[in-house]
Order: C-alpha cells, then sequence, then structure tokens
C-alpha cells in the first residue's frame, strides 16, 4: 500500500505528451494549444481612432486654433485618407485609420457644428484635449513578431480572439485520448432496464462519461461480467483500441475479483495496487509496454468519482500539455471529527465563498462510499492527511472540484 | 446613462425561463435539469454487502462461537440466498445481497480458513467484529419516492450518475436559444483573409461564438455592412430565426451607427443605452415584442467580452432556470490606482489562491478596451465602485471570471 502522493507520482510519470493534430479554430475551445501564436501584425496594425469625432493636428490647436473646415470623413474600412489642409480636419469614425498629417482625436461629444460648416472645439473642453488623445498607437500593444500565446495554454475565448485576430483559422491541438470506460459486477444492470431486487443500474460508467464529456472527450463504454476468461478476451480487444482504460469494480480482495491477474496476462504491468486512503483503497494501476495505462478503480459510486478527479484529471492535463493550473484549497468552515488512522481521508465538501474572498469548505457528512446521493450536495473533495483525529475549522488543505464554480449573478 | 445594477436588473427581467425538452442523459452534461428526480427504489436497494469476507448471525458469535462451517456463496448480481443453518455462515462479495438470517459480514482479512474446511473469525480480531458491520443497509441513504435532485439543476457528472441510477435515461432540460452573432463595421474582414493595413480580422465574434460553445450553444455567426438599409433587411430576417441576438460595434455616436435607429425600426424597444462604466459604455440593449432580447455591444474587443461575461452570462442562466450560483469576490492583490470617476470600472484580473485559501485578483495593468491580447494574461474582471481612486490592497469586490479553475495538480 502506498500513500496518495507516491500514487500521485507515479501516475504522473506515466502521462506521456500526447500527440498534435490541426483543427478547427471554431472547434478548438476548451482543446490544449500545441504551437506558439504569433503576431502577424502590428496590435493594432495602424494608428487606430478610438473615439467618433474630427481628426486634427495638435499644433494648430495649440496654436490658438478652435475651430476647423471639415476637409473629408475618415470611415472604419476605409483606406487611409490624408489632410493636405493643415488647419482643417477630418471627420474620423471609431476603427479607422487616424489620417496622415493628425495626430490627435477630439471626440464628437466636445465638439459643435457651426452655420458656417466649420467644427468647433467646445470652449470648456479645448484644455482638456492633449496631443495623441484617443489614438490607439500603431503596435502600441504587440508588433509583428511577438508572440502572443505560447503552446500548452488551454484554449478559452480569449485564445480564439487572438487567434482569430492573427488569422488563424487552423490550430495545432492535443489529441485527445482514445479512452474505454468499463463496468464490471454481475449485479449490473442497463439504466433502460428494471433492475431485480439483488440488482443495482450501472451508474459509474455514465458518472465518467459525463465527466469526460465536460473534457470534451466522448468515451466508449463497455460492460463485462465477473468471469475471467471474459475478462481477459474482451479487454485484450478493448486495449487494442483505446490508449486509457477506465474501470470500476472487480479489483478488491473478492472471489470475483479477476482483474488484477487478468491485466497481468494481457500485459499490463502493475505499478501499484491499494492506495493509503479512503474511500478508493483498492484502486489498481498499471501500464502496457506501448504505454496504455489502466485506471481500475473501486467499484462504489464515491470512490470510483474520486479517484477520477483526484488522480486521472491530472494525468489527462499532463498528457495533454496543458501548463495552466490553479493549486485549490480552502479552509474548513467548521471542526471535522474523524477516527484517527494512516489513511489519507477524502471529505466529501461544498464550497462557498465568504465575505473576505476566503474559498470555505462546508464539511458533508453522512454516507459511506456507496452513497453517491451525498455528492448531489457536493461541490468537491477535501484531501485530509491522515494520522490526525481534528481538523480544525479555519485549517487549510487541497480541494479537488468536480463542479465549475465560475458563473455568477448579481 | 444608467449604473450596471440598473442595467443587470433591467436585463435580467427580460430573461424568461426557456421551454424544455426531452433529451438522452448522455448529452445532458452541462444542461439545466426541468424535472424533479425521485428514487424510483430505495438506496440502497437491498441490504448490501460492503466487504468481501462472510456473512453470519452475530447472535451465534456473542454466544461465543468463532468459527463457521461455510454454508455456499452469495455473489453480486446473485438472487439472496438464505442460510439455513444458524450456526454456519455463507461467503458473500461486496456488492451481494445479506444473505436471508445474517445480520453481520466479517471481512475476509479478519478470518482464515482451517484444515477441517471450516472458517474461523481470527482471534485478535473477534472483539472488533459487532452486529451489523459492513452491511449497507436497505433505505440507508435514500427511501424509495424520496426527491434525488431538484429541477433547476445545472447537470454534472453527479447528477448523471444519481439519473442513471433510477433508469433516467431520458431527462428534460431547458432547451437552449437559438443566438445569432453578429459583428459590424466595414474594416472588418474574415479571418481566412490577409487584411489591408486599413483592415482588420473580425475577432470578437470568434470570441463570443467560443463563449457559447462552452455553454454548449451553438451559435449563427453573421457580419453586416455599416448601412442602414443592408442592417435593416439583414436584421429583421436573422431576428426572425433567432431568440437572442449579439452584435458587436455601431452603438457608439459615430455617423456609421446605425444600429440604435435600425432596432426602432424592426420592432426592437430599446430598454437601455449607456452604462456608466468603462470599458462598455456604449452597450445597447432592447426587446421585442415576442421577448426576443438584443444585446448590441460596443466594437472594442474588451468592451464587447466584458459586457458578454458580466451581463450575458446571467441573463442565459436566468432563463436557463439555473439555481446554482455561487457569488464570486475577490480580494485586491495590491493598491490599485484610477482617476476618480462616475464610472463603474472593469478590471482585467489574474486569479490566485493564496495558502490560506483566499482567493485574491491579481491587477493587470496595460492596455484599453482595444488591447484585447491583454485578456491572455487575465482570467476575469473585478467590479469597481466609482468615485474612488485609490481601492486598496486586501479590499473585496465582486469578480466575473472566462476561465474555470476547478483544476489542480498537486
Amino acid at each position: 500500500m502506498i500513500d496518495t502522493q507516491t500514487a500521485s507520482q507515479i501516475i504522473l510519470e506515466t502521462a506521456l505528451l500526447r500527440p498534435s493534430e490541426e483543427i478547427k479554430l471554431t472547434d478548438a475551445t476548451g482543446r490544449v494549444l500545441r504551437e506558439n501564436i504569433y503576431a502577424d501584425q502590428d496590435f493594432p496594425p495602424f494608428h487606430r481612432v478610438m473615439m467618433d469625432g474630427i481628426a486634427i493636428r495638435y499644433e494648430a490647436l495649440s496654436q490658438g486654433q478652435s475651430s476647423f473646415e471639415i476637409d473629408g470623413l475618415q470611415a472604419a474600412g476605409d483606406p487611409q485618407m490624408h489632410l493636405s489642409n493643415e488647419d482643417a480636419c477630418l471627420e474620423v469614425m471609431t476603427g479607422a485609420v487616424l489620417p496622415k498629417g493628425t495626430d490627435t482625436v477630439v471626440k464628437v461629444e466636445w465638439t459643435a457644428k457651426k452655420d458656417n460648416g466649420k467644427i468647433e472645439i467646445l470652449a470648456e473642453h479645448i484644455n482638456e484635449v492633449f496631443e495623441g488623445q484617443h489614438v490607439h498607437d500603431q503596435a502600441k500593444d504587440r508588433s509583428k513578431g511577438d508572440l502572443l500565446i505560447k503552446e500548452g495554454r488551454r484554449i478559452s475565448a480569449v485564445e480564439v480572439a487572438i487567434a482569430a485576430s492573427v488569422g488563424k483559422h487552423r490550430v495545432q491541438v492535443s489529441q485527445l485520448p482514445r479512452i474505454a470506460v468499463i463496468s464490471t459486477g454481475n449485479e449490473l444492470v442497463e439504466i433502460t432496464e428494471n433492475p431485480e431486487t439483488h440488482q443495482i443500474r450501472r451508474s459509474n460508467v455514465y458518472a465518467l462519461h459525463s465527466a469526460l464529456a465536460q473534457q470534451g472527450i466522448k468515451p466508449n463504454l463497455y460492460h463485462l461480467n465477473d468471469d475471467a476468461e471474459e475478462l481477459k478476451v474482451s479487454l485484450d480487444k478493448i486495449l487494442e483500441e483505446h490508449d486509457v482504460l477506465l474501470l470500476s469494480g472487480g479489483v478488491s480482495k473478492g472471489k470475483f475479483d479477476f482483474l488484477p491477474e487478468v491485466f497481468l496476462k494481457i500485459g499490463v504491468e502493475k505499478l501499484f495496487h491499494r492506495i493509503a486512503q479512503k474511500p478508493g483503497k483498492p484502486f489498481w494501476f498499471g501500464k502496457t509496454k506501448s504505454n496504455k495505462v489502466v485506471f481500475a478503480f473501486p467499484g462504489n459510486p464515491v470512490s470510483t468519482f474520486m479517484c477520477f478527479c483526484r488522480y486521472f484529471t491530472p494525468w489527462l492535463q499532463r498528457s495533454l500539455g496543458d501548463l495552466h493550473h490553479l493549486h485549490m484549497q480552502a479552509g474548513l468552515e467548521e471542526d471535522f471529527i474523524l477516527k484517527k488512522s494512516d489513511l489519507t481521508y477524502f471529505l466529501q465538501i461544498k464550497i462557498r465563498i465568504d465575505p473576505n474572498g476566503q474559498l470555505m469548505a462546508i464539511p458533508l457528512r453522512g454516507g459511506g462510499s456507496g452513497d453517491h446521493a451525498n455528492l448531489l450536495h457536493a461541490d468537491g473533495f477535501m484531501q485530509l492527511p491522515p494520522g490526525k483525529d481534528v481538523y480544525r475549522e479555519g485549517e487549510v488543505y487541497p480541494v479537488f472540484l468536480f463542479r465549475s464554480f465560475s458563473n455568477t449573478v448579481i
């Protein structure tokens, strides 16, 4: 039996960087970028007008001129115009190129049109105008050739916007692994069936299917009976067609827990079996010579899901080359008492943000690893270190969240 | 001009609950549940064996018996057996029904097989056995008919698992709105094109496309030129085919900012124009008689995106009937100085969790609303109230995050 930290290390060491593939930018949200993205031009590409108004030579204004003849209109999307008459102005629109011969934009709210057709800068605003006002200088933000996005970035709306602006309508991203999610256990029936009194419906594989869907992965689902020969033949075939096997059940010490011996037979090397943790102790992990990995989670719903969140998700992130992480931790909302043991305890918690911006974890009691309905009230797990019996209010421990909580209504 | 709070209220008041539709459970992740889900049976549905071992009558043990004849094997998935010989035991597997006539499971690690074929409970563990040990009692977690998941829940892996376990392979969820994302501005060209020096590529619509994809919505994208007649005809048609229009650009005070007048002509009532905020001041919002809504965001990339996060996302959540929210706020990592004004300021921030579990917001300086490359370093916006010039380190303000940060590697 090994501890959580060692287990985590062993698992992460098997996470080799996935090959990359080119996909459409519009399909790339949530994927991990595998190329650097550079500015193909300056940002902005020209001196850009930031306000609707008039473009002038500041020098004219500073020499006392406050009304300007209109020499034309520079609209957004039109080629750059030229102010030929130094004492005149050009009307300009937001997004337009700043006309040649001008250097300052006076916004329309500070001007008035006079009867003689000239534009006048309102007296009360004249002193507020400064040289270069409302002009977003060419290359002010980024210069042509600058590195904009480094590979290893999880692509969100912002990365899509930047990639679009430099014309990257196709991008290199990490290939997603082919994943099989497999349930074992003769007591399980399909969710469309009515179970006999000694049966229950398959639910773990659907939990993992859903959790993988949130990562953009569509796994294949399988169910195998507790039969050593059937397991061997089927798993061998499934292993051939996938990069990762996620199993639930069949790794305890029962008579029908054939998986460890079957894995051996089909060339999956055991890297560990059993972690000093609760729930999830019987977790088995191994890999093949060709670096396919097998996560065989204990069959209890909470165990399966906890091990997925705590061990598989980081493995996936590393395989995808995702370099953007946040080490999450939270304070305990209240004391939590536990029978002292050598096992790391994964406590179900609800997350709250207190008025000071402090992440607080409310412990959820009740239910063992079989009570997955309890998880409905939880946002994640808090990892409590072994060897203690009282975890005090305010103490801070790592948390693993399975709900996103970036949504707010105010 | 109205303040952010008023704008937010006006917008949320237009958010009518979407109709519901029935979809497959395997497609339901991320959607909002629109029916209550009840236990169709007890949880667990039977007295469930929690450990591999033997099932006995505790009374026999308490009367001094410590070795038991094996009367058979109760496997998971098999109908319930019956211990006919009161002083014998049945071997049992995790997940099995507890055999009739037994009440306690002694785990296999605490037993040994004797030469006479009997199972003996190891002397050092006898005192640790208690009545009902390792039995997960029928209905202990939930009873048949109990409400498990209330409508209004955003469906995650946990909800999928519970729905699967009660046989809900199809579920009622909120229909997603049909959304059109429209760019305006003659300076914009397609992302596959090489812009002339006075042009830039469309990026805002791709940002919104991506942000909507994260919500499971596939919007239709359009580009319209700055021509009042073309805008009127096209927008009228687009409005017919969608529930929501998201536009960027064309709502400032420029000569070619035709949108407000066009909206009027096609029956979109203005609910407000301009919010006392920076960026995003010229934001226009309206609705039709049939409750279609039009979010016309200012064209600057940061303005568009900020308004989307701050105003559209909560509108969407409310329309979908999503009742699960977290009011996010964070402490300022360092002082932030601003020119005092009447505008609410949306500061670009990076989020950090300090060792105490405190959410901290690192202010990102540099770049105006046109500098969307700056957003690459940001995780969200912090809403700073107007009328102040110094926002002190440690002060707590609401934040609107556009990256999920539930991912951790330890």
